[in-house]
């Protein structure tokens, strides 16, 4: 593995760790605080970590911080499938670090942040299906045009935390595999699982499709 | 129909479908769970949404996502009369599906985040006036100059925040004529709707016209 | 008066009637909607149409909209004194048609937003100086830097939201000779209304003085 | 010492009074009225101006206002080890005039705004070790590329207010020694001051070793 490769793998690494760390840690603090936060304290972080994430690693390794986003580009072919490959494990191991470490600075919580639908199945899985593909477009959007280099990571993540606001007590607000898959494996709490992994992968996708039909260029 | 007015034309049923999918999604979401997006949480999500769409669809169709805007253009001699006529149908299009897949997700809700008075009507067809003169002349100063191109989405979705901070609570804060329709149809509740088609429509003309007398080069 | 003088002080004129329409009516809104915006949302709503007024009216006038702001440049030789007369004079004026035009739709209020000291005189009277300062260096920082044109208008419209935050709950926040006279005079209340007419003024005047000393060239 | 020097000096006490000044007297303010900024209002308040403070004096000194950054930027060889000395004892200096200022008005509050751990000193120790550790990368990733420098000081903002979201109700969130130190020398009470020393400035360097690994060129 050439050392460019691995320094691109460490910043999706520490990126996923961070946005899990900060955000499901919000969740956390804002239950042992009694609701401190609120559900806007909670968007705002999970959204200013992320902008931070794209605004440091950006350059080096795209900060996709999410295995739906790698998978959307890669069905794009903006990613090669050799790297999409190390991303996710990267992604999920940064995940599952962030996750372990908020276990051991708060043992007695149960969930860890992890997602979890307050109503029926459904609900949260078109939420979470329609919102990624909104987040994935304004992904594309921000990162097609050079002039918006600039705003891009602030963009994506105002935009993560208004999906979050308008989700979040419906389905949790997930738009990431990585992001519920390490909470509920630290936690051992698998309940609903597969929305958050299924339902933002297709939404990336078809978001990508989407893309590619209206910017295509005859 | 060539190809390329399609594109624009899908770009502004995606645009408005996701602002009030969104937007009055939020106020929806907030109602089920006993106010915890609260008014601040509300004008976000729709101004968030607001942004992203005009980052996504900005270069394909302007992202217009609002038939008093288009109208206001037309008179700017800025859009032409055929494309506001399907500009204007795609933005009811997307916002009535918008509104339907909330009924089919939240099917017990009664208004679906329509705009209804609190008060007087007076105070309520004022506020629509002015704060989308001002909506619209926000839209106008940002667009005007290259170098706002990359703020330009930011700032109009923070404005549209702002007013709806400001006039929530007593209009519902609408400035957009398919925003407060949707909602309407699809509930059957067509309350005062008459304002929120009127007062936006005028003051997004009236601006358009102060912006050109401040603005006419001698 | 030439065509383009006329132009600035219409630029002046609404630009602080947006001001006090938006940022005095959310105060007013607040309290006849049981808080529903809160200080954070009164706060934001200031913010935000300031950001608003600068990208709208920042090439026509400099979007002053606030006469300590055009006191401290005629002193820095960036106004001419003619035009801060007049400058003055529009600001005065709409900021008091934003007033009257509340009065009109809210007839039951009875402070329209005036800015009231809440403890002792002594604490606004630094908070309103000290944070002027502060605003006006900003307003400097911003402005002197081409690169930062884009940005100015956000910059400075997030920190008025910034000081509002700090300082609401004790002087109201007001940083405006014409956003506290306003209301006092439309109201009939001039309690403490010299502490922001004095204490904002010379805020501004020393923050010119101090960037003045420190970006002397030698 | 040069002109030059004292006007960096000077940029580093007036930054660093800032942050304290409004930070901490936010803090103080909320406890004063009943909580009306809440956590989100201080969060915002303390990432505000510290945007403000880079963008009036990032030109003249850099706008460190932080010793914990200061030291890292010798350590990463970007400041010298003589400017560091005076920049920290210029941002001490006005750390201590600021909870100074605080206290004369607000003469009977008890703990001007200090960090106390609310639980166990380890969590707030490896809260503020990690977040500093993200904010000092935020910092590096935003002032390494040209094309960022319009809106570095917005980023580095909105990730102090998002840290201290997440942080806030744990350690307090402070990620600045000088900021932690002030109100602890004013109030008398220096309960944990040296997890609010040590922690941010071992993360602050751990942050520098680490993109300097990631950026390294061979």
């Amino acid at each position: 593995m050439k050392n460019n490769e691995t320094k691109k793998y460490i910043a999706e690494f520490i990126g996923t760790f961070a946005l899990v760390f900060c955000g499901t840690g919000a969740i956390i603090v804002n239950e042992q605080s009694n609701g401190s936060l609120g559900l806007l304290g909670i968007a705002l972080t999970f959204g200013i970590i992320i902008s931070a994430m794209i605004y440091i690693f950006g350059n080096t390794s795209g900060a996709h911080i999410n295995p739906a986003v790698t998978i959307a580009l890669v069905i794009g072919k903006l990613t090669s499938k050799r790297d999409a490959l190390f991303y996710i494990l990267a992604q999920i191991l940064g995940a599952i670090m962030a996750s372990g470490l908020l276990k051991f600075i708060f043992p007695e919580n149960q969930t860890l942040g992890a997602t979890i639908p307050s109503g029926e199945l459904l609900q949260s899985f078109i939420l979470e299906f329609v919102l990624t593909f909104f987040l994935m477009l304004t992904i594309l959007g921000v990162t097609s045009k050079k002039e918006f280099s600039n705003v891009a990571g602030l963009i994506i993540g105002l935009v993560v935390a208004g999906i979050i606001l308008f989700a979040g007590p419906i389905s949790g607000g997930s738009f990431n595999p990585a992001r519920s898959l390490a909470p509920a494996i630290v936690s051992g709490n698998f309940t609903a699982l597969w929305i958050y992994i299924i339902a933002s992968t297709f939404g990336a996708i078809i978001a990508m499709l989407v893309w590619k039909a209206i910017n295509k260029t005859e």
